[in-house]
């Protein structure tokens, strides 16, 4: 089951600006609940971060613990961006999965917290 | 005749957020209403659901239900589009078709109902 | 000369809707006004359709009688736009041609009908 | 069923020389014997033509005559190749298809009848 | 670990002649056996059959079995070279393995069983 | 009608090197001959020169008088390998023509004269 | 030097419209004024036109004549703009120069006059 | 360490008007401080100049100067940022670094200074 | 200075069969023995081992210890031949450096050892 | 006037081994001998060295010598070969230029010296 409790962080080296953080995890993959098939897709995460940063090993570890999840792709991507949000509190955050066809059927999903503060 | 009654949905897993939903078919066709030949299209959906979303092989079903329909281009994009407004209520939905060319001439059509609530 | 004349159309199936038409041509040519060689150039024309729709078959038609039209990038844009826009009345409408390149020069003009009704 | 008798041919224009005639067709689709689902995939034909070649419109009718054939994709090329060894009697043909993807997997089947005089 | 008792195969419906068979497979994990982290790669078999033909559903579901293995790469294309020989005799097959990277290193592995009979 | 008295050579500054020429032009179009419809494709041509060279803009007129020639693919191809290896006697010559796609079908025809003395 | 006297002009076809005319010139060369070694570039020029559009033969031997100019990219553009500016008094116009590496940097400077009457 | 005092500046030979400069530098390189190992990534620096522009050769030294540094990506955005603004106070600057991915994550950084005055 | 110390192998699984090892390294850097600045490059190593294979960990840290060498392109291309082969002994050996533009000139160099034994 | 007086050498580091060197430059410009308009284009240089190498500097200065040049696409591209081969003396080397297009041409020569040793 996937396991928020594997995400860290570190403290954000530049608090008073705010800066774009992207992340793009090309190796991703959970498992399909209705075939019990593998879904593989990429990941991608940007966020303006608060006080802390989300550090890269523990969300490649977190990414990881999906691996035998049987979960839908709107339901993953949702999930996601809650255990993230919680974990490192950004200004804002955005979870995109963009996922490998199923029967001809190419589907990228994408949620967003917050609001982004550079665009106001 | 395209079948409307093969679209099913299940319900949306997060309510509460409109995050994007996006599929693209890269296997489409129907039949030309003018010359009985096939047409050859790409069919890319995107939607914020309200409390229901589009079950992917519904959708697949759904969509082969056209391979012998006599449609042109502009009918095929506005059908699908209050078809699956119908059948699933989004608070926002987009449906554009791409297809192969005729002629020399690549056809692309993109019809909208309602308004992303992201942008507003 | 290019003759406007053989523009067809037929009735918008879906009027109530400001939905998006795209047609690109790939194959155009024209003839240079100063040289007597002939340009090549693609065309791409975008637009919400009033009570009616451009005929595909009768478009590439009075595109090929452009082929010995000795006219200017400039002026073959306009003209197409004008010759379109009386023949179906759309409530907007764009004109893009690309141009092979010409002394090393690559040129692309595009010019506009009205204001895309979506963008309000 | 797919249908042969569908393909026509033309007197080859320059049956001295071997030269090599290339058709890659974009929009083919047959049905999969196992699911009942289309297939979509591209085919490509090359061959060194004896006395006649092959008139491209029946090549786009037979081709369009596996539209709902349930047939293998190892089968598909071979029937192709055999019915249009049959009809055109070429020095040389090789057919290829290439197949959109199926539970992630992408096949190409590529068969070939006779030796192209070219390579002696 | 990789279960070739999974693989099928279905008579070569054409085996008078040398065809090439390939597939690509774009969904493909193991695991490190150094680090216990997952490997991702892509899977290119290439084959003319004798008697028999791979059968596809059955070929994604041995790659699957892979997915908790701890095993090298030139380990896993070897291994995978010699159960797919084992089940379907073919006259000639090539696997090849696409690894995403780790820590900057890009690698491929290919590895050949007999020799192209339509090469000679 | 394609003329090829505009054809123009030069003398070839290297006549004792086997040295490879090649001019694509993608600007090229003459008339199917079936339909009265212009076909549009681009010229590749590939050459050792003998004791002259083709001049370019002698060949960019004479490709022009191909406008209006009702002329199929294998001919086309096969005349401009004819009139060009008359004009500059070649020790080798390759002519390929690629066409724009009619019907979802792409057609590549290529013609050799000679044999590529770089080759033996 | 550059000459800004080589441009000419010539009468706007369609001045009762604001459309945008681009050409793109892929061949720029000018001289790097601190090591006297050429520096080559890519210029592309966006304008809606007042009164006179740029004819494009002038426009070619207009940027040849900085062949031999000792000059920096951020002078070279802004010179342009000025020059162009001068003669064909658009309503807005931009110049864009995009320059080949010089120590592994990729350096691109855009400058613009007046403000796009299209974007109101 | 990285050192700003190789930074040098040239004045702004058009300061009159708000024109955008663009350096994309292919060869980065620092170092990982928690594995010691290096990394490797691409710079995008874009400004509006205020009275002095950034020296090309200058900035290459400077950015040589983080070679050995042990510093995360993060930081290293926003350190280059504020050594650029200080040196050369341009009226608007962002600074954005793309990485090579490490774990199968690419993550890219993005900081401004300021707000570009062309956008108001 | 490169150490080729560094280099560890490990023993081929399957010493009896020739397959081919391809790695390629995106992330190189080593210096210029004339200007004392950075040489950047990608390094591509394809092998057939003998009994052993390469390390890939410590083919890492091998070709980073050229991070501060003063080293020709040609010279680095044949030490790195020169160590991979004595450490590891294959059947056959290649070694590619791809570099990035100085001054505006690509350069690649490619040096081999033995022969290839799938070639025979 | 083309100069290869400029051209240096340095002495081939590895002269016991087979391998080949390939420098392209991407910034390349001489004069059309017939309208006096610039000729843009790129030069690849491939050589398997014998007792020299061709120094990179020197390379860049030569072919800026060709700068005011009025000489043939053909003539240009054996002169290289000729005056490489004459200060370095290779086993084996090859000239290609590719040119930007002129008049919907684009033009690549390639003129080779010796056989290349690798290929016995």
């Amino acid at each position: 089951m996937a396991d928020a409790t594997l995400l860290e962080t570190f403290e954000n080296p530049h608090p008073d600006r705010d800066y774009l953080v992207e992340h793009k995890v090309h190796e991703f993959t959970s498992t399909c609940p209705k075939t019990g098939h593998p879904d593989f897709g990429k990941i991608l995460i940007r966020y303006v971060a608060g006080r802390t940063c989300v550090e890269l090993k523990s969300l490649k570890l977190y990414l990881q613990s999906f691996r035998t999840d049987g979960i839908f792709y709107e339901d993953v991507t949702n999930v996601m961006l809650i255990d993230l949000v919680r974990v490192c509190a950004p200004k804002w955050m955005m979870v995109k999965t963009i996922w490998t066809p199923r029967g001809g059927i190419h589907s990228v999903i994408t949620a967003e917290h917050g609001r982004d503060p550079r665009s106001r």
